[in-house]
């Protein structure tokens, strides 16, 4: 398969537009086209390969039978996009996926207006559909206009509680709406709880083979015009609205499973729903992550996030590694951790593999607890295990530990329970961009009383970190720590339990103390080395908590310094500002001290590489020199603030 | 009814372990007096009365039939606890209810060890009853022991996405838990929802009424021992389990509906699920709010929650009000800035009274949106909303737009959409405690990029505030105001649009400037006052916005005073830390300047009087003034900070 497949169908799709005039059969192959040109796509700039290849059926046939951007798509996540985005004005830019200044991974609405509603995050679509729905019957207006709502989403982001809220709400408001169940039986692990027992037992039970087969016969005798094929549609649904009582009960008439593959089951469904459908209406349409690309199709998570890769072979080009990951070192150090403490648990929302936490449910699986996408039901399981005896972790990235934040408040925090949080991804986070930034938890947790929260400035410290929170059984206490590799530091044997609310001087020096929350610690000595050379030796701390801070330290370094310059991957309100706090508190600003403190600008800075994404943020080593020499007044040769 | 209702049973009563020898009629006698003692001590304490009257037999019942506290009996947002308390040896302090060094009004583990996981905002009790069933399962160890771990939750609850989420996890894992369902057709207020149409279909289908002559018979003809009671009940309840496919599929043995209020019911069910439940069962029970007390029964809420009220006329003490409270201003001028603007719509998360949203849905219920306790869906549904060109009003209390944070930084503030977040309870709260305290929305919403945060000073100020906020079609905007009444300014006929970014200067004044962020601009007041009388006339000025901040004001401020202090009744992290960032930015520090910041303190303030609560806090009119001293170096003599 070359690199730019033959694609004659899909060369003359300017717009969803230009599908109207298609035939089902030229439909279905530009689906082929699509999809290759989708394989084709993800290949060079890597990214999330197999949800798009399970909907590309999907989106041919939604944009054919709909009338996009009147009627808004809404797809759940956005990993399943690409297709979509091909088909929608933006294929000549799709080899710029997830790059600086090119497409975003996701939907976004600044992106297209066939991206009515951004997303990135799970769960979040019925909700969005709902919306669109209730403004358009409420004369909302909107350039492209409001017509018909749908949401596309997969069988594990409707296992969210936001999801069910959704549901039971639009079945309560009976609004015309379209929910299109995705169900592959894969999120982005294997999808657990009992709703996706309950999918599987449906199903199990249809008589589905038989259904398929009669659809396509139903189909094949179609003639035009198409309200024929929409009256025998209707009889098959009926045939098949069987099952699905669950989502009856929630107020939804179900249709389904149908083969989401085969777009003569699809287009006659979608159509009939169009002309006739009424109140909020389910399609239970069954598909394959990955399909149509064998090395997809064959891998654990059926080709859920690649790098590029090899069409042919699917073999991806790896990038050489200098340095364990983050998110290794701690799935690593927590199963020894575990080795010697039978309390230790873990709990995970859906994401065993992104959190490091399947090496932990391999060796101790009736010890590893993956909740589903359900961080505000996994974060107060958490509280109830160390309430019943247990030490539980609950690794969660950053931006996800957002979903749960008040079950942090309400059941951790104000019990005092000692829940480990392992928060990855916090700081900038590369190709998924701002939806996947962890910019907010040091201000979140940090000012919750009774909460320890840490840093991790390289993987070792990590590692002390881990230790740390097992050995700490007075009340909850978190670490954070960035996507991406370490910086090769040597690891210790054994994770040490650190004391709690204590930094460590990294390089003494004088004129200006650089006190660092975090993996910009690198950078903060790059910058030193520099000043150094330039004859400003800086003395550069660690301070490894933002929560209880290192008063003593930090009094010190003001001391024996004419400026303080704190840095931290976040946004403002956190670290800094508690440091900010210490010192007006203790009367350091009544006679003068020079203090600055190095925070994630006041903007969501869209994907790029994490290096880049810093460059925007200011905090990369050449800007941290020019921000010393700012405060010292030395004018600067290198280095302005992008 | 006396003031100390007669009750002989009762006061023999000093734990659970009391109830063991009782027969099956006294325990119905036992409820008769628990629930006249109920509603004794309500009636002097004030609190929720409506939940606890209807959980009277089903409290007495799990109490008599398990072995609290080694058996876990978690009772879903608490309200409902006052009969628990009054039979788990709280009975003495039971006339303390929700005063300051009283009892608690909500379950609370630091309070008894037969409330194991505390609870306030709501549905967190089957994540946390699954969380001690785990921790039992795994040997976890606690001084109380681990037996069986029962939630007990009303139908309103259920329909939060946390319930959900923790239901699909429980019906996979498969451990022995009990949740009893509490159906009583009313959370605080009606609940909404699909589920609750399914709930009231579920028994509207069953032959209840026969079920439950049946049932009775079958009771009446128990032998003892109560084995053979046991085998009776399962034999009804395997005819009874007809219904409740929902949660079947969710993988939970549905035993019901069962009449909640007759222990002939209630008693053989608990006794033989805790001789052979084995995975998790749900217990339907049909109860009625306020039972067994006329004047709570014909309350349109059931009597949920009361003042101080005469037992036999059920009449309240009203305390004499002197202005309108914030909530009734938020809710009057949305009316009014609907009439003029039909785009206005309004969301809240089934609080309608609570937010003042019920005049709205009076007038145009079909612009008002009560989602159910659905805080996740609530925001990205208003999100939508403005999307598709509305412009929505989100009314959440503080703590509960917590459980939508995600979807404020996801939905929201990344995709720029102009919704209108009105933040009622922000601040302390008074009698409910550390658990509805609104400390920290100013800090988790400031550090939002494009977030516009705004907090009232006044009762017309919030009125600017809402008419503010409708202008604003640029993005988010939230608004802040507290629980309670304004300070009895005069109103004006309509709210004025403020510039964005402005704030006022309310008293012109020398040396020192305090800038106020919210409504302890009436405490600092009359800080200014006092001080006045001593010869410091301080300046006083208005932020009105946390965020952006008027650097102007500010910067003139710090050039004509040699103090500056803020105050805002939230947590670090917030306002005072954005001034902070924005003073040191503008190398203010750097020679020398008097800068403080007032922010609540670093622990969780149990109830009281929300004026008592600032008094801990440190915020009350003499603790600024002495605050005030201090920092200028002049001798106090009166406050110290508390």
């Amino acid at each position: 398969m070359p690199d730019r497949p033959n694609t004659p169908l899909l060369d003359g799709i300017e717009s969803p537009a230009d599908m109207k005039r298609l035939s089902d059969g030229q439909l279905i192959q530009l689906a082929a086209e699509l999809r290759a040109e989708t394989i084709a796509a993800v290949s060079v700039t890597g990214g999330h390969l197999g949800a798009g290849l399970g909907v590309v059926e999907l989106t041919v046939a939604l944009h054919a039978v709909f009338d996009t951007p009147r009627d808004k798509v809404i797809w759940d996540v956005g990993h399943q996009c690409y297709p979509h985005k091909i088909l929608t004005g933006r294929r000549d830019r799709i080899r710029t996926l997830r790059q600086k200044g090119g497409l975003s991974g996701f939907t976004k609405r600044s992106e297209s207006p066939y991206d009515p509603f951004g997303a990135a995050h799970s769960s979040t679509s019925i909700s969005a559909a709902l919306g669109f729905a209730v403004a358009r019957d409420l004369g909302g207006v909107v350039p492209e206009g409001l017509g018909d709502a749908i949401a596309v989403i997969g069988d594990g982001a409707m296992s969210a509680g936001m999801a069910f809220e959704a549901m039971n709400n639009a079945g309560h408001l009976k609004k015309r709406m379209i929910v299109i169940l995705n169900d592959n039986e894969m999120s982005i692990a294997p999808p657990v709880g009992a709703l996706s027992s309950y999918l599987s037992r449906l199903y199990a039970e249809e008589p589905f083979q038989e259904l398929k087969a009669a659809a396509k016969g139903a189909v094949s005798l179609l003639p035009e015009p198409l309200r024929e094929g929409a009256k025998r549609a209707k009889d098959m649904l009926k045939g098949m609205a069987m099952g699905g009582t669950l989502f009856e009960a929630l107020g939804f008439s179900y249709i389904g499973p149908i083969d989401g593959h085969d777009l003569h089951q699809i287009l006659p469904i979608l159509r009939m729903v169009k002309a006739r459908g009424t109140g909020p209406i389910l399609i239970h349409a069954l598909t394959k992550k990955g399909k149509g690309y064998a090395p997809a199709e064959q891998a654990r998570d059926r080709g859920h996030a690649t790098g590029k890769f090899d069409v042919v072979t699917g073999e991806q080009k790896k990038m050489p590694s200098n340095a364990p990951s983050y998110t290794s070192v701690f799935g690593k150090t927590l199963v020894e951790e575990a080795a010697r403490d039978d309390k230790i648990v873990a709990v995970t929302a859906a994401m065993p593999d992104g959190t490091g936490l399947n090496l932990f449910a391999e060796r101790y699986p009736s010890r590893c607890f993956d909740v589903g996408i359900a961080e505000q039901h996994g974060v107060t399981f958490a509280a109830a295990l160390a309430a019943g005896g247990m030490k539980p972790f609950c690794a969660m990235y950053s931006t996800f530990l957002q979903r749960g934040y008040d079950q942090v408040v309400h059941d951790v925090a104000i019990q005092r329970l000692p829940v480990r949080f392992a928060i990855d991804r916090a700081g900038l986070v590369g190709a998924d961009g701002a939806t996947h930034a962890g910019a907010f938890d040091i201000a979140y947790m940090a000012n919750l009383p009774g909460m320890v929260v840490m840093a991790a400035a390289d993987e070792a410290e990590l590692k002390h970190m881990v230790a740390t929170a097992a050995a700490h059984d007075d009340g909850p206490i978190a670490f954070r720590y960035p996507r991406g590799e370490g910086v090769g530091v040597e690891m210790p044997e054994r994770g040490e339990v650190l004391e709690i609310g204590k930094g460590r001087v990294v390089r003494e020096g004088d004129r200006v103390a650089i006190l660092s929350f975090g993996t910009r610690l690198a950078e903060v000595l790059k910058a030193a080395e520099a000043l150094s050379a330039r004859g400003i030796a800086p003395t550069v701390a660690d301070a490894r908590f933002a929560k209880p801070l290192d008063r003593d330290l930090i009094l010190r370094l003001v001391a024996r310094h004419e400026a303080l310059i704190t840095i931290e991957e976040g946004a403002l309100g956190g670290f800094g500002s508690h440091v900010a706090q210490l010192l007006a508190e203790a009367g350091v600003f009544d006679g003068g001290f020079k203090y600055r403190s190095m925070v994630l600008p006041d903007s969501f800075i869209d994907q790029a590489s994490a290096e880049d994404m810093y460059a925007v943020a200011g905090m990369n080593a050449a800007q941290i020199e020019a921000r010393v020499l700012e405060v010292l007044g030395v004018a600067s040769i290198a280095g302005k603030r992008a």
